[in-house]
């Protein structure tokens, strides 16, 4: 099967839903993230990231602060501002993107490296542990933002600096006897490299991002070694994963299932997928594939989170998905967003798109507040807010979001995400113009070497109907996504009812299009009960309500404490009722159900009882969407209700 | 109300249930822990016990090794001995035991001091960490052992040896001026002074006894005083409970919850109310009956196993009963057998003898394998070996019980238990004797100072019919528990039916008895199916299975794996088939009932639809007592089930 092709079309997103998401994160997100990372957000963690560039160039004096890959931040935010000035000019933001790479360029060394945490605390420290101390993966993110920025602008300062340094990691790490032949502790180098190959065709940035694929978890473990002359205790050694929280336990290509830290995880598949890709390698691609299965089929939320445990921010095992203890950090279902692309571009299936879709509407965008001024790092699916305070193994279970975080990867790796959604919703193969993604907006294209333009008009996702307008025709394939959620369709060509056979997961139309032509594609998009495969022992007896993309929940702000006493019982989904509610959280179509309230009359101060019963009265359940959850205060939320 | 009196009596256990227990301990664990404390178990985690004492005394070279506490080890261990040779004279053990006392007191410093860590490690440390070190629980230990062997040897060099102690310990610690105002970090020496004063008389116990409850909590607060002269960094600084780990936040008798390391928590309440009964402190009586309903009505599990999290090995809030993370240590469970004995004495309510005898059956036995030689220090109500190996927060969670442990407060806990069950069956008060639990054989008693002598038949807890012969006849009331559980019996007295009113959970039988009197108790014992009070939200929509006394479980080893797709459905009691099985498991009631087991065919390699039915299919279910599984290898097991 062929993929689904190239990403990188010109996309203009106009669109009710995420036009708004996306303003919030250029009016407010990325100016307060820039004030986030210069210490100027009364009240939040400090971050210290830019004064730590000027305290590595000699601009200013004293230490380095914060977290070893404190400079990714930075890095991260220059690349979520890059996209943002790709849709929305702006002068004034593009003059600080430009003073911010001043700052980090002048903290170069005259060999390249750039890494502030080295630079301060001492070059002869670097290169020594590539496990833990992330220099690989601020590098990586570094040439991540520095392609961005040279794609919007055509300036190419941080490029060149960035080009340099890669130079100088390619010296010191590689195959070559005389080299070192580590690798990162912290994947991302490798997509980064992959996209850096994509605009200077240079074949070393393409063999070192195959070399960092293909070296990982080879013996003798480099990891190991390291921490031998580091003396360095392991710190995974009670672990069940051991070195495959790094993913290093075995070579990628001989591993079996998705493991330790989850952002990690994605990252590394990611990069591997965009390496087998490029140079064609079905055995790399099979991998790929392999992990993806593992991690979307037996170990992912139904929300498109990944991470059942917060020790190591990590997978666990098959079917083990507790909603109340979860992880599913942020960044890992941004790197599921990343590798599922991938995945796509590789192989044309609509699975790929829809757990694409699954996770940018909910479990990535419940990461941040609709506000676009807090986050969070763990998104849960069940939330008690006396447990969160009262349950050690569940503290890192915050109930509200935060304003920044010590550890900030979180926030700004959002921003990038948003601001760069053009690049998640089209693609072109040959022939074929795919629509991944129904977001309103106009398409311009190249197909098979003919310019294209199309216009798309939707109310995705409150709303299944989708229109697409030729502006610019030429004859080519039609590809449009059937969402894996969608039982019911139809499809209209210029007013005229169209039969068709999705396949892959994709209603083909092919044809010499014509300026004016319309299609008009309808996805009935009713409330659904969703139920987990019966293995997922923490979901047994439960369901969740989706509507199209969306996972909705219940909340304690709209339907009271005690959510657990709260069941379905025999409601159907044709007793939910939605409607519009334009005020409510940004603009939200709401679900209302029939459901069972059980109480504790009866009970007493009784803890078990054979004979006192449990008393159930019907009640109202309001549903909102889960992306839109803890947008009201703390309170108790929960995705999975029982039968 | 009057409390249930003393619980001294002489009591001869001859039970078809409870002496097969009790010959394992007397045969199997009482040996079997002596080689373990003098290192000899091949396999097993060393112990350096006895060793440290030789160590300290100057008979063998060498370092101390072990946990701080590990001369407890040896206390509890001849508190077990003692207690079997109540029961079971033999003049090899006594002599084991003997020689264990001269190794023991020959350590004894000349001021009285006896804690072989610090003796080893250098005097000057003593009582600079009352908080941590363990010093006064070591002490405690060791004078419950001293008594213990003093009452049934009459010989008392450890007596003697444990009033120097005392002494010197009265000399150091207490409310006048010059002295250090500490108290345990762990509680248990508060039990043993009121054991002590029982022996001896003297004041001096009492008070210090009543000293420890009383000054603890209290303001400016001692452990943080102590942390600030240690330099210590406070380890449960991060903790919701603080100083509370230790029952130190507040001054007992402010405490409302239940809090904090469930043992520390139960050993000191259990203290606070021998000082409550003895003193007639209606007010610490009423902190006694606060806490008991904390921890019994909010806080306890099924099974009667207590604390929720392994973190802190502590209570967490209200109904947070988590099945899989529980903690339940054995000495918890056992501590509350204590607490509950120590309420009925203060308070003749059979709610605390159904307590006592819930945990008792239950959470207390399935810390031991049914040989007596492996030991569970966590008793779960639900167990997925995948997830205790995967899962980092499940791994303190063990699917089958070890030999010994690092730190092995269980083993000789559990052992002292079982082997002084004769202190728990009966109590006189006054005018009144009480029989609490139903064990087979014969109770020789003082009431309203004339002589009585009934013996006790019974095939409980298999069988709920209990026959009380009278061997020796005075005029008393006998109060026979009406267990919590039992919803229908019936009572005869000399063949002839009896009409009785049970009040406050016993009914009274007042006569002028005499030699040859029967009284004939069924308790009818159908299976039952439990529910936990809807506000426990691990057990919404599940069941208990229970019969008697006793809680049953699903093992893999009867019904296969996936124990989370098996559910009860509509199931009744009435449908449960109980059949004697002579062979299994040492001897027990199983009970078989109808069920349904989900399965996953048709879902392949789908994790969630909105389409996909369900199927269940008609299964038997294999119910087991709780107490006795993880006999037959690892597997699943779980308590709590779907309807």
């Amino acid at each position: 099967m062929g993929g689904a092709g190239e990403f990188t079309q010109k996309v203009r997103i106009e669109d009710a839903f995420w036009s708004k998401t996306r303003e919030t994160v250029r009016r407010e997100g990325i100016p307060y993230q820039w004030r986030a990372l210069n210490d100027l957000i009364p009240g939040a963690a400090p971050s210290r990231c830019m004064r730590n560039f000027r305290v590595a160039s000699g601009r200013e004096p004293g230490e380095h602060a914060g977290c070893v890959f404190q400079d990714s931040d930075a890095a991260k935010w220059i690349e979520g501002a890059a996209f943002s000035l790709r849709w929305h000019p702006d002068p004034d933001l593009e003059a600080t993107v430009d003073g911010a790479i001043d700052e980090i360029v002048a903290a170069q060394q005259p060999d390249g490296y750039l890494d502030t945490y080295y630079i301060i605390n001492g070059l002869d420290g670097r290169w020594t542990n590539l496990k833990d101390n992330h220099e690989l993966y601020c590098a990586g993110h570094m040439i991540e933002a520095a392609v961005a920025y040279y794609q919007t602008t055509g300036k190419h300062k941080l490029l060149d600096a960035m080009i340099r340094y890669v130079d100088c990691i390619d010296g010191v790490l590689g195959p070559q006897e005389g080299k070192l032949h580590g690798y990162p502790g912290h994947p991302v180098i490798e997509m980064a490299l992959m996209r850096l190959y994509g605009v200077t065709r240079d074949e070393k940035h393409l063999k070192l991002a195959k070399y960092f694929v293909d070296q990982r978890g080879q013996r003798p473990l480099y990891f190991a070694e390291e921490d031998a002359r580091n003396r360095n205790a392991f710190y995974w050694k009670d672990s069940y994963f051991q070195y495959q929280y790094y993913q290093a336990g075995l070579p990628l290509r001989e591993q079996m299932e998705a493991q330790g830290h989850a952002v990690r995880a994605m990252y590394l598949y990611s990069g591997a997928a965009d390496v087998a890709r490029e140079t064609g390698d079905t055995e790399l691609a099979e991998t790929c594939r392999r992990l993806w299965n593992s991690a979307v089929k037996k170990r992912m939320y139904v929300t498109g989170a990944v991470g059942s445990s917060e020790y190591g921010e990590a997978f666990t095992f098959d079917y083990d998905l507790p909603n109340d203890t979860v992880y599913g950090e942020t960044c890992a279902a941004i790197g599921l967003v990343f590798f599922a692309r991938r995945m796509l571009a590789l192989e044309a299936k609509g699975e790929y798109a829809d757990v694409m879709e699954r996770t940018l509407y909910n479990g990535v965008l419940s990461g941040m507040q609709l506000d676009g001024k807090k986050f969070f790092y763990v998104n849960p699916l069940e939330v008690l807010p006396e447990a969160s305070l009262k349950d050690q193994h569940k503290r890192h279970v915050k109930v509200e979001r935060q304003k920044w975080f010590g550890r900030a990867c979180c926030p700004p790796n959002i921003i990038r995400l948003l601001a760069s959604l053009e690049d998640y919703v089209c693609s072109v193969s040959g022939r074929d113009l795919y629509l991944h993604l129904y977001v309103g907006g106009t398409v311009k294209a190249e197909v098979d070497e003919k310019p294209v333009r199309l216009r798309v008009d939707t109310d995705y996702p409150w709303n299944g109907a989708v229109r697409v307008t030729v502006e610019t025709g030429a004859a080519f394939a039609l590809k449009l996504r059937l969402p894996g959620w969608c039982r019911s369709w139809s499809l209209a060509l210029n007013g005229a009812p169209v039969q068709a056979e999705p396949a892959d997961g994709y209603i083909a139309l092919e044809r010499a299009w014509s300026t004016g032509d319309a299609v008009e594609l309808a996805l009935d998009m009713p409330a659904t009960l969703v139920r987990a495969n019966p293995r997922v022992y923490e979901d047994a007896g439960k369901v969740a309500v989706t509507r199209g993309p969306l996972v909705y929940c219940l909340e304690e702000a709209d339907n009271g404490p005690g959510l657990h006493m709260v069941r379905l019982g025999e409601t159907t989904p044709e007793e939910f009722q939605a409607r519009w509610m334009p005020d409510k959280l940004g603009g939200i179509v709401e679900l209302q159900s029939p459901g069972a309230r059980e109480s504790d009359a009866g009970w007493g101060d009784a803890l078990y009882s054979g004979d006192i019963a449990i008393e159930s009265v019907p009640t109202k359940l309001t549903w909102i969407p889960y992306y839109a959850w803890a947008n009201r205060g703390p309170g108790e939320m929960r995705v999975w209700v029982r039968r």
